[in-house]
């Protein structure tokens, strides 16, 4: 059923106009072909459907920010929600301003301070840090070659002053323990991991199917899901998360690499990548081939 | 089935410890017996279930602003979006200074300035507003003697100031076209309308019902009606959408006077009263109730 | 000595580049001669000096905020810091949300909000407010006919809803005590005062002379002038009263009509009017004209 | 004459409620003797006049601001202007939103973020940045023996994330051009300066001197020194700097050790210490004791 669907969304969609920016604040995103463009649908009874350019891979950046949220999740379990909110953040405008009123607490975890916290408590848990954070990846995803983009992240920490910004003012509220430069440098290398479009699919297969990969293993239980899937759905789109759930109606997070993944639980999970970025951040191809994938399939959530 | 999970789940609730203030600001809210608390079920197949205070009827406050805008969106379509906004609106702090940055759009039309703006819109699209509102939420219930509470809407009338500033300010930006005394005199009357807990589940059933009353009424189309329900999953409840999402995982709106209106898309319309609020001015109870019923059901749409 | 400095700066002014906007909110402004210009001193020791339209009356608009802030400290001392504070305000975007953070105590009583609650005061205070103002103005000035300009008044009340915001938002707080309606109409009037020049600086006369009018009688006593002085100095200017300080360095107060007061304790006191606008509001001419008079003098409070 | 007035105020002060907090966030200053107290008087025609603990060195912090904002204006004149504003801030609570607001540009050099771009300036100007600053202090005083205090300069390095979070975000809007660190470690050395009231007003001497030292060496211009005292005035107090205006008429510049130096123009330069601040971070017994002054000699700018 899917290949009809997404055969006609892939050739709609190659028919809208090129709209958007390519993210260009460090050159190795810059250098993206912005027409670039697939999806990839897995099923959780296992069939795979993709079109176009599905199994190169590109940073996947913030989509990053769920897998770290899971596996802090995985380690802590609510205890996490002492550090960090699980309420959408309104405007980038307001994020310094609340972070200051909310007294170092970060709205939720998909904000850059709320990921930063994530990044300060992954650190404190685990034995090698990021190497054991690609491994939960490679173990989520069965695919054992992921891996960081090392310029990508060396590039992100030449110039991420916004970040070491925001590090540093949650560290003076007491809410980072670790050391800045180290929190800084995790979290470069988690935003610099690689992925194809089928890939990402592999790797969120836990979040539609109640917890467990497609290899069985259980990385969340059940409750712990649908949580996951509810966060992502408030604010996992940066400032559009609103319109996301609007016009597409599904859980899901979004990178500037032009990535997005989405999921409907106990069904499949969908990802997306073109470079092309709306004023939010969020790939401008994506969203539309999505909205028009749950409009012609009248599956979502609601 | 719900028989049994409802009765547990409101036996577990009487023995809650009371938490939370009701609503004071108005004598008329501020009168109402704290210790009132039911929960009611209405099944999309048609089987009801309720217990407690299910039959007894309080102000709805602002659970009407998602009928006002379910009656505006079903008269100007996606045309109400150039005005307000689907985005959740981060903290009570920041509305009055977003919606200066924002030039006088508010975020989303479930906070005040844009249930104001939802007003201004039914004002000049209806004959009679207050009365042809009143007739379309009788004709969604079937219920002939639903009413506005003109008591409330009076002493609302009376101390409203915050929201007659809210009108004053969205008219300086141009985006209010009526007489802001009549913008407030609808509001006030609008979330003055007294229903019990069984009333509102026959109310909202067209939100769960693919757009159709039980009568069997369109009132929204099919993706009207899942734009409807995202825009109260990730806005419907004030400061703590995210939070409801999260815990409870359904659509839903509340409103101060201490009810909460929940529904799983093609499945339940389930509503609570309890009139102690939380600090986010939610139902402590309602949400807690509504936690156990998705938890204990594992019905919830992530 | 005057004489051929303000000749010179008359001159020099007359050869500027026109730049600036004139404020067109409301017609009776924006009908106003956008060339109009004047310089008029007046010395303690009665010695005047005028050039270019100085005995044309316009309207003072903001400049009457120190004129009835002077009329409330005078009737009620100290305790209307009660109610507004002494701090400039930062930059107009923060206006709203201070207001919110400070429990609806406007920073100082030159921005709107604060002029509102001295408004409010001198509705409690006087038998017949807007008689007994301009009486107020009348005796400092010994002019009999300053007047109201009662289209400018109900001009500004037909389009002030920002005003009408901000006077509602203060009751929502309790920092109104009157009638909304009859606080915004005593403002409007006040504002809509119309003076020339040369009648401004004999109005303000006593700010310049220890608190005694040119007639001798005393209004404020020297330590509460000082006290105007300063407020006048830190706040006076909107958001460029640190660039007015800077650059010209004697207290004073502007006006949307383009009028400026400024004047050097035990010294003189001068006015301008240009009805041509910077970005802040402040008359362009107005202040270059006046850094010109302090740089040729040497004449300055620092 | 101003023994006697000394004399009274020191007694008056004395006899004072202890009120207000030490600094306490890094050891070296918690641990000062909370009950220092001095004054100390330098005129212009050359007369001096202290007492209480007049000769004591304590950490001037901010109050080195004037001096670092002196020399950068020295060097560089109107140009740095580019880079910071001149206007008061409002309040701290907006300090990183207006920040974000005016795209990097910090209010006036006297909050933290516009003394670090100053720092910044400096550090590009001076061959030795820090030995340099130094023996500009030097000379301005003509004591040879001013220091930094290395202790108390490594301790705020040390705690100082919300600084290093300031210059960091600076950096991201290109406001600072030097390395994050060499800022930081000029920045946090400049406010470890320290020196006694008497010292104070002597380094001091050239703002109330137009511009001359007490040996002869012109500093600034005339003009400078009018927009010094003018800065001072407007923004030299943090979010009290309208409260200090009001109250005491002179311009001057506090510091977290409790020190405030302030100044008559052409009259005489003020200094006081006491260590305990209030709720601003502004020595409560200096700005007492200085507001005494004015009232008592009716000496203010005002």
């Amino acid at each position: 059923m899917f290949d009809k669907v997404l055969q006609d969304i892939y050739t709609e969609s190659k028919l809208q106009p090129k709209i958007g920016e390519i993210a260009n604040y460090i050159p190795e995103l810059a250098n993206v072909n912005p027409d670039k463009f697939g999806i990839y649908l897995t099923s959780i009874s296992g069939e795979e459907f993709g079109i176009g350019d599905v199994h190169e891979r590109f940073s996947i950046q913030s989509v990053s920010k769920a897998l770290s949220v899971a596996l802090a999740y995985s380690l802590l379990g609510e205890k996490i929600w002492e550090r960090v909110g699980v309420e959408p953040s309104g405007n980038p405008f307001n994020s310094l301003v609340q972070l200051e009123y909310e007294k170092g607490i970060p709205r939720n975890p998909f904000i850059n301070a709320g990921a930063l916290v994530i990044a300060d408590m992954l650190i404190t848990e685990l034995k090698n840090p990021k190497e054991d954070f690609l491994g939960f990846i490679r173990n989520c995803s069965g695919i054992a070659d992921i891996n960081f983009d090392y310029k990508v992240a060396q590039s992100e920490k030449d110039t991420g002053f916004r970040n070491a910004a925001l590090a540093n003012f949650l560290k003076s509220f007491g809410n980072i323990n670790n050391d800045v430069d180290e929190v800084l440098d995790f979290y470069f290398h988690q935003c610099s991991i690689a992925m194809s479009c089928s890939e990402l699919t592999k790797t969120f297969f836990f979040f539609a199917n109640q917890g467990l990969t497609s290899s069985g293993e259980l990385i969340l239980n059940q409750s712990q899901v649908k949580r996951m899937n509810a966060l992502m759905q408030t604010c996992g789109f940066y400032d559009e998360s609103g319109e996301f759930t609007y016009r597409v109606g599904l859980p899901g997070k979004s990178g500037v690499g032009g990535g997005i993944v989405a999921l409907l639980p106990k069904q499949f999970i969908v990802s997306t990548w073109s470079p092309r970025l709306n004023s939010n951040g969020n790939s401008e191809l994506g969203m539309y081939a999505l909205e028009q994938l749950t409009t012609k399939t009248g599956m979502s959530i609601f």
